[in-house]
């Protein structure tokens, strides 16, 4: 462990509050107890806030990963056709699951760094079908970009009514503006050590009426991730299988404190920190890899200079506790990522920018103190209105 | 929540000791990072000593569930030729996954409450075949039975040579006697929650050189639960997907503490804990589910007698704080269970009597005050040596 107090700017697992930490540490109690029927009766009804849905929401025990397969074989059968519009590597990943369950997919992809075009969709969606689903990312991780969910998702109610819209929100939702309901969307995933401030271990999916009556005839070979079973145990105040109570400790205290701050003030932070984190990088020099209208307010990519020695530079940061993350599948050495979700503030970010100036000027790059700092902060006071 | 402290009674979660309860409280790690590697390699050196095994052991993020998933999934492939040694609903469990994924599933039931008897194994695999894979259960949580697996896999072995023995080891490996290599056994699947001390979120995978080479070519879908994914991704010192970390912090810490004990004596425990259960409840007058020569040292079941009012005597055991499981599948509703696996005491035992012996006075059953704890007494004390 470094022994200075660590900076966790990765996109998930986050930092987690004092109170939440100290929540994984509580006795465990009986998962088939009237105790843990309480517990979890609590925390899916304020799930259903943030999600803004009325549709069932379910806790099943894995990483969002596996959110994502309950997502494919709970509704789907071997040879569905499925439209996977995917902008980076997890939006690969959601359409790899349905291709490893037989589903019949057709992926719509665009450029990384790029957000997925309704127009396109639209024009994918028209050229093939019958859908029987398509699948959406709402926060692109791996590329740091945000899709206009509300867009795509009216564009596939208009071509393609019947099929289902599946969306991984893992990284995004209770972050950044997210309507289940009023966008219409069937199945939507996400994850604890997300924007919910919680350890690893669970993930979480909303299920509309019209997914469950996929539900009754969806084929695909299931049996942990099975959602029907979930839902069955769910009505009795329990999980099919044995949950990660401590977890479950830790998130109930996180959506206390979410409440606490309410939602469009947490909308509000993560806009002004995503601000204060592009601001600041830009000023270092940095390229960022998200098309500015899209750039995620949960994680920001940028480009690695050629003349940058990346472990060196990474190195340092990690000294003085700023700990970023490194890129994934195709951008893997090319980039690196800041997260900003979940328990970050303001000042985390200026830490941030702090340690990236003085580890540059150490490595005799031409970075003036004082400036991403100040360029960040000047970001953040206009994101929250404080100035023009 | 009760205002006494509970005396956690189920056959998992079992109740943590502090020190690994506080290691759930510990603050987030970069999941790709060195400090995560270093702590990772060192529980797979440490379960490897209490799996008794140099194979390969695999951590996913799951329910013990998913770990027995994990275990058809990544080495089987539709239509395999599976004998399913079951001797109640776990054992059932894992034969439902492997028929879920298209296996070919021949299921040699025993009578609940029995062993799985090797002679009968014998037979039905000669009955059969080729086997592809035998499934058994090391201790049946449903029943209360532990089987005898040395006996069980030299069948297998002699019979079915090429067949691989997959084990269902969740509620017994790290309580009771138990030999990974020794044994022959190629795929051994265990839970965080149980005698490892630790919340739930994790199971463990063992897995032998020739179940890496089925591995290589088996068909069944899968994705989040590919073993060949762990694999790859545990040699870099990562999960392919992100892990439960603070169930990890917890591990950690209680694999330490299991080493300071040493293997023999906590084998040695759990045997005296389990006839201490046994003598009690025999002396309350409660008849047991378990053939005596089987009885699990991790679990008993007790049969609810016709008289008694299961629902006001289990009302009252929770307010004095013992808290038992009841029956699952065809025994739901006609057996508590008593659990004594993991951070179990002998005191916890006679504590656990003597409120049994409370309650059954309060409700008017010819009890004699004490009888039970020192009947338990008697028993631990011939088990640990002390008397004879």
């Amino acid at each position: 462990m470094n022994r200075f107090e660590a900076n966790l700017r990765i996109p998930g697992p986050t930092s987690l509050p004092d109170a939440v930490r100290e929540a994984g540490a509580r006795q465990m109690v009986n998962h088939r107890g009237p105790e843990f029927a309480v517990l979890q009766n609590s925390i899916i009804a304020r799930l259903k806030t943030f999600y803004k849905t009325e549709n069932d929401v379910l806790i099943v025990t894995a990483a969002g990963t596996g959110g994502l397969e309950s997502a494919i074989v709970s509704f789907l059968s071997p040879g569905d056709k499925v439209l996977a519009v995917t902008i980076g590597a997890f939006g690969d990943r959601f359409a790899k699951i349905a291709s490893a369950y037989g589903a019949d997919v057709t992926k719509l992809a665009s450029e990384w760094g790029k957000a997925a075009e309704p127009a396109k969709v639209h024009e994918a969606l028209q050229a093939g079908g019958p859908w029987k689903a398509v699948l959406m990312t709402q926060n692109e991780t791996s590329t740091a970009v945000t899709n206009p969910i509300e867009a795509l998702a009216k564009v596939a109610h208009e071509v393609a009514p019947d099929a289902l819209i599946l969306v991984d929100a893992i990284s995004g939702l209770g972050a950044v503006p997210f309507e289940t309901d009023a966008w219409g969307l069937d199945v939507v995933v996400s994850g604890s050590q997300k924007a919910w401030m919680v350890a690893p271990g669970l993930s979480f999916v909303a299920v509309s009426p019209r997914a469950w009556e996929a539900a009754a005839v969806a084929k695909m070979p299931k049996f942990y991730f099975d959602l029907l079973a979930h839902k069955t145990s769910a009505e009795a105040g329990q999980t099919p299988w044995t949950p990660a109570v401590a977890v479950m400790f830790q998130l109930e205290v996180a959506l206390q404190l979410m409440e606490q701050e309410t939602l469009p003030e947490i909308w509000k932070r993560h806009a002004a920190v995503g601000a204060a984190v592009r601001a600041g990088l830009t000023t270092l020099g940095f390229k960022l890899l998200a098309d500015p209208k899209f750039a995620s307010d949960t994680v920001t990519g940028a480009w690695i200079p050629e003349d940058l020695d990346w472990k060196t530079f990474n190195g340092k940061l990690r000294k003085y506790g700023l700990i970023v993350a490194g890129g994934q599948g195709a951008l893997k050495g090319k980039i690196f990522r800041i997260g900003h979700l979940g328990h970050v503030t303001i000042p985390n970010i200026l830490n941030a920018m702090a340690v990236l100036e003085q580890t540059l000027i150490e490595l005799d790059r031409p970075v003036t103190p004082g400036t991403a700092v100040a360029a960040s902060q000047v970001a953040a006071l206009k994101a929250l209105g404080v100035t023009k």
